[in-house]
């Protein structure tokens, strides 16, 4: 059974924290595949020395390694902030059913704001989106986080 | 010394052939530091289960865990085709001074064809770009890939 937007979108927060925690910008992921497997990552590229590990990025990673599929067909990823253009075309690639994000990134987001790369219909799958959960949660943990190291 | 474009893209060529051998779709990389370290790498999201695991991806992930950093700040990646949508993304986030490549790909290319990511003023990062190198090479080892497949 599947929970919430909002109760999902609480378990990303949590990893969020767990990513500032350790001087990352504070993003968290969740993933849910269709038989309710359920997967959580943060944001790590600083301490895990590589550039693409974003929080998508990585349960992205972590759900195909561990049903040994390169395709996540009908999963659905809840992630603290709009995606950027590396998670959008990940979360494509890996033909992810839903996409339920928190706070918008004006200045890089790749779902609504700068680019619109899960709904654009020359791509070979489309996303369904839903932005906007617990966005002022989301919002307010990464601009104490940047506030802090000021 | 750096090698002439066309070396690189050569070498990068025999990554692609590695990735056909395994049935995948051949498309491979070469990826030179500033201190003249190499890293190779050839897409393979199925054989690693990972719907990130492209050629790009692989080889920046595999330079930034060489040097422990997750920034490779001018290195210059060559890649036989045109980077899509995610690792035009992750070539931003490396900080990866010059992209290289040969096939241009119309339905998902990101730097030139669909979008042009790498020159996105509104991002904190462009590259300097040159497509186009043993294209035709690039293109023809595609081709017969899919048309084996058929």
């Amino acid at each position: 059974m599947m929970l919430s937007d909002e109760a999902y979108m609480e378990m990303a927060l949590k990893q969020a924290d767990l990513a500032a925690e350790q001087g990352e910008v504070p993003v968290g992921a969740v993933l849910i595949l269709p038989d309710g497997q359920q997967f959580v990552a943060y944001n790590a590229p600083i301490a895990s020395s590589d550039a693409t590990a974003h929080a998508e990025i990585q349960v992205i990673r972590a759900a195909c390694q561990a049903i040994s599929n390169y395709r996540l067909v009908g999963a659905v990823l809840f992630v603290t902030l709009e995606p950027c253009a590396m998670c959008a075309g990940a979360i494509i690639h890996a033909r992810i059913g839903r996409v339920v994000y928190g706070a918008s990134e004006p200045k890089t987001g790749a779902v609504e704001s700068l680019y619109q790369l899960l709904s654009d219909q020359r791509l070979n799958h489309q996303v369904n989106i839903q932005g906007g959960v617990l966005a002022a949660q989301c919002s307010a943990q990464i601009k104490a986080f940047f506030q802090a190291r000021r």
